[in-house]
């Protein structure tokens, strides 16, 4: 990862649900936790909430990684931003950090895409001055 | 709980992500396997698919007994009945046994509405018949 | 429910993930909301978080009834409080509200337990009390 | 993914608690199905079920690609096998298959590893012969 900043940093605190029965943070559930932040982060920018008949971000791609396990009540931040992107589509990047260290980190490639009718649609150029204006780059 | 036959029954391994920390079943899992069975009934009975513009089961109210606790890779049944039913509503028991014994039973009152337009839809006579031929009650 | 006051009243936006193909809240992701609340509602009362080795809740019984559906992204909040209280165990009171109306009120029967030896623990004087000043009756 | 042939190649209808508000299955979920197949296919080879004081393969790296959206109801395959493994680790693939086509395909790099000690442990002349029966390469 690089040092562009996050778009999103935000705390947590480990719920008894996330955590599987080695008392971890079970592999999936981190995935649930950037979904939020994918979410979150699509309608701030987007200006509206994720609906069918709007463009939104679907998952192509994800990628993960564990680095350290993170345990029961454990008080992590959450951090989203998007690292780059294209015509159709852009690549967020997550972390779960917890005293200001990695413990899993992640990258998904969305499409932007109505689920209406599974068209592609290309970013508007309101969504790409603030993918750039957050340190994305392009292509 | 009556001596009255299950119409489901069928068997299941306790899945990882079924547990949690303390190595259990969590209590809301044992909800969404009875939401497999209550599922896979109605479309039995039904003849269809649950689908929006189809009248299909709401759950309006739950109760769940935890009697005993269930592990990791446990070999349980998980069973099913329609217990009573009324104009638009019928009571769901469920079960998952262990060993012949009762780990964890429930009841759910489901309204059988359309999903579409949220209206209570009757009963048909097709289901009242098989409701009754699985021995549930009227009224 | 009666008028006794909410213990905990906190604010919660509905998560893509606890909603189901039918847009609304699903019926087992109230109670994993309700969990964060029993667990959030006994580490403040007893001081300490839940571990194995220390008495913690276990749901023996649980009774939710869905009054009105709630969708993705609706700002709620999430209440619960201590009903009455026995020996070596409590009644837990939950709701999630949107507008002031109940969409979802639940009750647990918790038994305090220690994990690792699955003894019943009666309740401390300071937990009586804490439940005692909350509200709760006794009995 | 290579033309090695799957080890483990089981049925799954797809489950209403696997879709999420567009009626597809969550991204999150096929993990957890892929996990089943791991744990299955681990407790298969090694003969032992997982449990915290024996070795057991924990996710340090996953990879999945959405190729194709999967729906409620859908008769779809499970299937994993073991791609290739050095001392401690093995990459494990998966994919979920409807109709003889990919829809999801993932790479989980897992290191065998004791829970209670957090210690990698080789694995056996066994399971080394076992991975290389099914096709799995060295290195």
């Amino acid at each position: 990862m690089t040092e562009q900043a996050w778009a999103i940093l935000r705390p947590h605190r480990i719920r008894w649900a996330e955590c599987d029965l080695y008392g971890h943070v079970n592999h999936a559930a981190y995935l649930t936790l950037f979904e939020d932040l994918r979410v979150d982060h699509w309608q701030s920018l987007s200006g509206a909430p994720i609906a069918p008949d709007r463009p939104g971000p679907v998952v192509a791609e994800i990628q993960a990684r564990y680095l350290r396990a993170v345990g029961f009540a454990d008080e992590v931040m959450l951090a989203c931003r998007v690292a780059s992107f294209r015509r159709t589509s852009f690549v967020h990047e997550y972390a779960l950090l917890k005293d200001g260290e990695a413990c899993c980190t992640a990258r998904a490639v969305c499409v932007v895409t109505r689920q209406d009718t599974g068209e592609k649609i290309p970013l508007s150029p309101e969504l790409r001055a603030a993918f750039l204006a957050g340190g994305a780059t392009e292509g």
